[in-house]
Parts: structure tokens; sequence; C-alpha cells
């Protein structure tokens, strides 16, 4: 099953896809569908949007938290001569920073920033609350999965030690297209994944390569905290950001950014200039 | 005017103090207190406790962000041999670690960590929306200051290179035990800060000594994105911390800790194992 959340005139409505349609489920998005509690397979259609028409909102627009992954593929950690490390790296974003898979980056305006860079991620939603959760316990508090493309402000992120300020700019971070559940994707392990940036391939790797894995994930964060419905864990990214290059390639605007994931879909972003800033 | 988040039968009301009593306002906490834009000054009562049958929440028991700093008292930073930052160093917390400020913290099991510590801060609660803000705008976007003790789990904030996982663990970040309003404490420069252990004072510094100011904090996060009404910033802590100490000291389970700064008040909770984890 394939869900997503749906731009209405009123605000938002979590939808269900039937082959070229959405179908509207009485729930503002997808996040609160989760937190409700409801089967989605049986929820209520109040409405039916044509595919074409339908204008989606970031998937889970209002996640209680947004937990992110650093270093977590393989191969790219061992080419940059680092050790596989022990722990997770985990950071946070907030959900100011999140938007449609078809809306725009915000770039920062010029005096705030050049550095604007790309990082294609495997997104896990979490459906049910779960803490000091066991392997299968992980697993049952998994409602399945989406794509981030977890841009950042790489100077910023570079800073200080703690990567958030450049991880958390408002208007930055598209994540979608739609939420696939579980029963679809299993441990969603064996999925090309890729970034595009002008329709050139930037990164390209499979999820088969991620060094936690989204069970590993959610165990390892609920010894922390509770996860709740609707609570998002981006899984990392894989070698291919434009900072690692040579030279370097950050994103301008006009840029149109186009992040995959094998059995979820594509989100494509264009990228904007921004004028707010002082 | 000092603001507070009461719990009741039925959940917690936002509430204004009046000498012994506090005046119940007809808003969930103090977060949707700030979010309505109702003057509390004006609000209407519908509720009277007694202070000394109240039981107080986390002053905003859910605010849409919690962002927190780490490095910011100059003397303390100059006497561990570093250079005085040119940028504030910014992480997060989610609000699953929020306590109220009688609550006990809940020590992880001792299989999880043996090393939770105390961070006294200074915490500015924002009241009004503001993004791209100059030092007026940042000062009148603040509604007043509380108290954070930033309690850390320092083993796990030391895994990977992100704090994150040592800062957020479940119930154990006391946020109290009132909001004292900007027009009362001004800048809430050269308040006295402490941190008592079981009696013993741990940290003891003021507020003056902050390199970032509230208003410099504010300017500055309001680059990255929106601040909104609950949303709630910690200031750092000064010298003094566990870790630090020769030997080594941390919290046990039965440990008195009160968290005080001047004209705001003290929180006073204790630590408490916990028995939940695998």
């Amino acid at each position: 099953m394939r869900l997503a959340t749906v731009r209405t005139a009123v605000g938002t409505s979590a939808a269900r896809v039937d082959g070229d349609h959405f179908e509207l489920l009485g729930f503002d998005d997808v996040g609160a569908l989760l937190a409700s509690g409801t089967s989605a397979a049986v929820a209520d259609v109040i409405g039916v949007v044509p595919s074409a028409r339908a204008v989606l909102a970031p998937v889970v627009p209002q996640p209680g938290k947004i937990i992110c992954l650093g270093l977590n593929y393989k191969a790219h950690i061992l080419e940059s001569g680092r050790e596989l490390p022990q722990y997770p790296t985990l950071f946070a974003k907030f959900r100011e920073a999140l938007i449609g898979p078809t809306d725009d980056i915000e770039l920062p305006s010029e005096q705030v920033s050049e550095q604007m860079d790309w990082e294609a991620e495997l997104v896990v939603v979490i459906g049910k609350s779960v803490r000091h959760a066991d392997a299968r316990e992980a697993r049952a508090a998994i409602a399945g999965y989406t794509i981030m493309n977890d841009v950042t402000v790489r100077d910023w992120q570079r800073r200080t030690l703690e990567w958030l300020q450049g991880k958390t700019f408002e208007g930055t971070t598209p994540l979608g297209p739609v939420l696939v559940t579980s029963d679809e994707l299993g441990d969603a392990t064996g999925l090309q994944l890729s970034c595009r940036v002008n329709g050139e391939v930037m990164q390209e790797a499979t999820t088969s390569d991620l060094l936690f894995t989204p069970v590993d994930i959610v165990q390892y964060a609920s010894t922390i905290l509770t996860l709740r419905p609707g609570d998002i864990i981006a899984t990392g990214t894989p070698g291919g950001v434009g900072f690692a290059r040579s030279p370097q390639v950050f994103l301008r605007a006009g840029d149109v950014v186009e992040t995959t994931i094998e059995g979820i879909g594509t989100m494509r972003n264009v990228c904007h200039g921004c004028e707010g800033s002082k």
C-alpha cells in the first residue's frame, strides 16, 4: 500500500494511492492517520483526486521528531579511510525544514551561504509507539518507508562540532512522495537509491550497503526514548555529495534535484533563490 | 509576571502566579497560551489552586522545537584552554526528554549507562514567530525565561561526533518551574545560576558570563528557520559538571538535584533508577 499527504483547498488530507487516483481519507495527513491507529487499508474514503491534479505535501508534514543518521553507507565510510563505527551517529532536524516532493528547495541568500548540497536518503516512518524494542518489536513498529533529500548547508554544518545548524534550514528538505508500507517493501534492503542534479547522476547506491539497517536503528533509538507514530528516521546518505567532489559542486537557483528510491518513487525539486534574509 | 503549567485531573492547564495561588487560565499549557497570542495578563481565570497543592508540569510541555547551546560561558571556555568560538554550537533535544520541576529524573539502567551528569541552564522561551530577526525583533520575540537542567548521558553523548543521543534520553530533563516574562527580567543578564547535588554546590555562575546572549542566539537561530511561540532555547552551561571533575562524579539513584536561577526559582528533582531496559 502507498500513502500520501495531498494538499487541499483547506489544508492537507491523508490519501491512499489507487492506480491513477488518490483516495482521500478522513485524516489531516499521514502522520495523523498513523497516530489514530486506523488501518489505512480499511479507512473510509471521503473523496478522490486524479493523481495528475494532486499536489503532495511532505508525506508526514508534522513529525513529532526527525532523527537523522550520518556515516551509514559502508562503501562510502571505507573509501574515505575511516573504520566502520560501532554506534550510529544521530542528529536532528526540525519540521520547518520539510517541503513536499515537488516543492522548490529554498536556497539561503548568497550572504548566508553558497554551499547547499544534496543527500539522498531512505527514511523509516514509525507506525507504532515503541521503547526498549527488541528486533521483532522494532520491525513491527515500522509503518513503512519514504525518501528524504537531507539538503545541507555545508559551511553552516561545519561552523561548529554539531551539525544541526547546517541541517535544518527552513524549506530545504523534501520528504516523500509516498510512504510504501512494510508489507510491500519488507526491510527495504536491496533497493537502488540515487540523486540526480540537472539530469546527472551524483549519488547511486543500494540500501543493502547500509551499516545500520532500519531495524537496527529503530532498536537503538528506542533505547533512548519512545518512538511514536509519524516519527521519521533518515538512514544516512552514500558517497557522491557535492562537497566531497573535486572540484566541489553546490546547488544554484534553477538546479533540478531528483531523488529516487526503487520501489518508492522519485521526488523532483527545483532550487529557488531566497530574498528574505537581512 | 510568572506563568506555569499546572497538572490537573484531566491533563494540564496554563496558570498565572498570584502570590501563593496559581490562577488557572483557559489554555492547556503555557505553550498553547503563547501560541494563542492572548496576553497572559488579561486572560480569563477559570480556577484557582493553592501553590502548596499544585504539581507543575514542564513549563512548556510540548515545545515545537528545543534548541540547545554548548560552549557558551566565557570563563569555562577559557579555563579549558579553548578560544572563544565565532559561532554558537547548536544541538537539539526532543520533547520526550522533558519532565516537570519536581519530577524524578529517570536514570537509564546500569547496563545502558552509569554516566548521568547535570548541566544547569538559563532558557529562552519564544513568544512570537520570528525569522531573519534584527536585534530589536529578536528581543521582542522573547516571551521570557525559565530554567532547564540539560541532564546528559555523558558516554552516549561521546559515542559519536554528534551529541544528540546523550542529550535526549526520555524523562531526564527538568524544565521550569515558571516562565518569568521579559518585562520583569529584561535580557536576563547578571542572574546567579547554580546546580546543587545533595546540597553541595556543583555549578555556580552569572548569566553575565554568557558569550552569546539570549538576543544574539534568537537572532542567529532565526537566520536558519522560523522560531515560533513555545519554542525553547537552552543557552548552555557553565563549568562544574560531573564529567569534568577529578574524580568524576555522576548521578545515582536517590541523588537530589537542585537547579536555581536568581529571579526565576529552583527546580528540585530526585534521581530514580529505571527498570524498563532490556
